[in-house]
């Protein structure tokens, strides 16, 4: 992947040289993309299905951290994170757009190691990176990412289209990306103090790598296909699970219940957040990134799911009037609140 | 628009009450626009016809300079520049997705006064507002747009199908927009030196707005079917002229004469540049943000293009041996060569 030389400076490159560096070796293969980069815009053949479009900003010091992000599970990240927008439709995700902001001083190896991180994702995922730009930043790094993808008009799960008496379910597990994240900002605190201390980070594999190089769930789009399940209402999980059940009720305009007990949480999960202090429960409800997919179906539909591994009902939706509740292990209910992640308020 | 408030701090308001709040009046008027703001992804529908997408990266001190550029401006800027490279496919565009990163100190009405302007600009050329993202920033003004749109297969222009003996074609005139940057520059300078002294922008009205507010050329487009005539090739004038004639040469591999009196230049621009000591020619060739139309035609098209106004035979393509050449004024025969403006080079 490197040239012989160990840093490249991009002023050198201009700004058409570094986007036909980055993308030289780039293949489509999807049939929907007939012309990626080289021309003004993207050119897309969706023939009688419907497109789909989902575009994601992440910013230095907001969304991430390059002080623990290596930068190519940043690409693979930015990538992923995106992709999601497009399962949550129920949809299959074709091609991407990236555009990046980068200081001048950033080398082109760096440039090139973000690039690979989201050439993996897209070569995983098989979608086309069709186009995107590249500029000088005078700040921090800044990256753009545009997801397309298609589905049959009849496939497409709004979150508007959840029923009463549907079944409330969600993939994979919650809480684990949170829980990673404190890992790393603990860390980096005890680095900052002392750099001559190397992060431990052992035995810790499964959450960092939540947080670090969280995965798209297609194949649960591909199996909602191969068992012929179409979901009511689906979104996918990036603020907590308490903030995506609300944006599925509202949406829906329904109530639900949610059982605290039902929630799925890995035991890795479970222990590193007892050992920070913190309720398993709220890193699920309100921790975010874990980029699982929440959704409901109608109960006729509960003999297909329910011998799934990786699908847990935890809960249903109810009249509206009945509001959004959680049932705690103790039995007591609880209204749900959406205390997600806020780009607004976040202080860092 | 405003509130009776006079600055309302983005705090208070969080992501997604901000997201309601800016994009509450956004009514869809396509048909293609299915689903818009309000779930993971748009969804757009456009039969048989191929979809476009193109999207730019727009950061502050890089691509523009709030010192002088009025916010409402910027916004209707970052859409026009976005619809051109949709209209430069010879397609028409139908939707937008904008995304901004802002500081949590900007406040809550220039991010309204950005959004409006903005929103004129979809109003005016008939496109949606179909998602988009928004984010604090910890540094400068971020704004990324993707805009979408649609072509039949056989009217889409890339800037490959050039054919030798095609004429070369440009809309409206250029070098303005890169005049009007220098008075804007020269009056900031001033204005730094001594904050008493008012802006002298007096009758530059015209080069002053090419630059604040260029107009993606849609009629053009329209034109184009009026008249019965595709474009072979096309491409948007957003690094300057000898950019895009290089660009097209080298995607259809074609050698061009460009005869220099055929630029067409507007008298503001040519006077206003040569007060500056800069060469009218080059102001055009190597100036940028016009966001004209570049394009070429088969000869038998001639007629159709001659008499209209708006438009320039510039020149025509040749085989690629003859190489790029421009014949100046004084009948010599020059390489044309790129020095358009470049992201990478840029000092500011």
């Amino acid at each position: 992947m490197f040239d012989n030389k160990e840093k490249t400076n991009l002023n050198e490159m201009g700004e058409f040289g570094l986007i036909q560096h980055l993308t030289q070796t780039i293949q489509l293969t999807n049939e929907s993309s007939v012309k990626g980069i080289g021309d003004d815009a993207a050119v897309l053949d969706f023939k009688d299905k419907k497109t789909l479009i989902s575009t994601d900003l992440l910013l230095e010091n907001v969304h991430f951290d390059l002080r623990y992000v290596p930068l190519k599970h940043l690409g693979y990240k930015a990538i992923q994170v995106n992709l999601s927008d497009i399962y949550a439709m129920n949809g299959i995700a074709s091609q991407v757009t990236i555009s990046i902001g980068v200081s001048s001083k950033f080398p082109l190896e760096a440039l090139e190691e973000l690039y690979a991180g989201a050439l993996i994702a897209c070569e995983k995922y098989k979608v086309d990176l069709v186009g995107g730009d590249t500029s000088t930043s005078t700040q921090g790094l800044v990256i753009s990412v545009t997801s397309i993808g298609y589905a049959e008009a009849d496939e497409i799960a709004y979150r508007s289209g959840a029923k009463e008496g549907d079944l409330l379910c969600v993939s994979g597990d919650l809480g684990g990306a949170y829980v990673g994240l404190q890992i790393l900002e603990r860390e980096k605190q005890i680095y900052l103090e002392n750099p001559e201390i190397q992060p431990d980070l052992e035995g810790k594999d499964y959450i960092i790598e939540r947080q670090l190089k969280p995965e798209a769930r297609k194949d649960v789009v591909e199996l909602f296909r191969h068992l012929h399940v179409k979901p009511h209402a689906m979104i996918d999980v990036s603020d907590g699970l308490a903030s995506e059940i609300l944006h599925i009720c509202n949406a829906s305009n329904l109530g639900c219940k949610l059982y605290e007990d039902k929630i799925p949480i890995d035991p890795m999960t479970y222990e590193t957040a007892r050992e920070f202090g913190l309720d398993p429960t709220v890193c699920a409800l309100s921790g975010g990134e874990d980029y699982e997919l929440l959704f409901t179906v109608p109960q006729s539909d509960y003999d297909k799911v329910k011998n799934q591994l990786d699908i847990s009902i935890i809960g249903y939706m109810t009249e509206p009037a009945a509001g959004q509740k959680m049932i705690s292990k103790s039995g007591s209910e609880h209204d749900i609140v959406a205390q997600g992640w806020n780009a607004f308020t976040k202080k860092d």
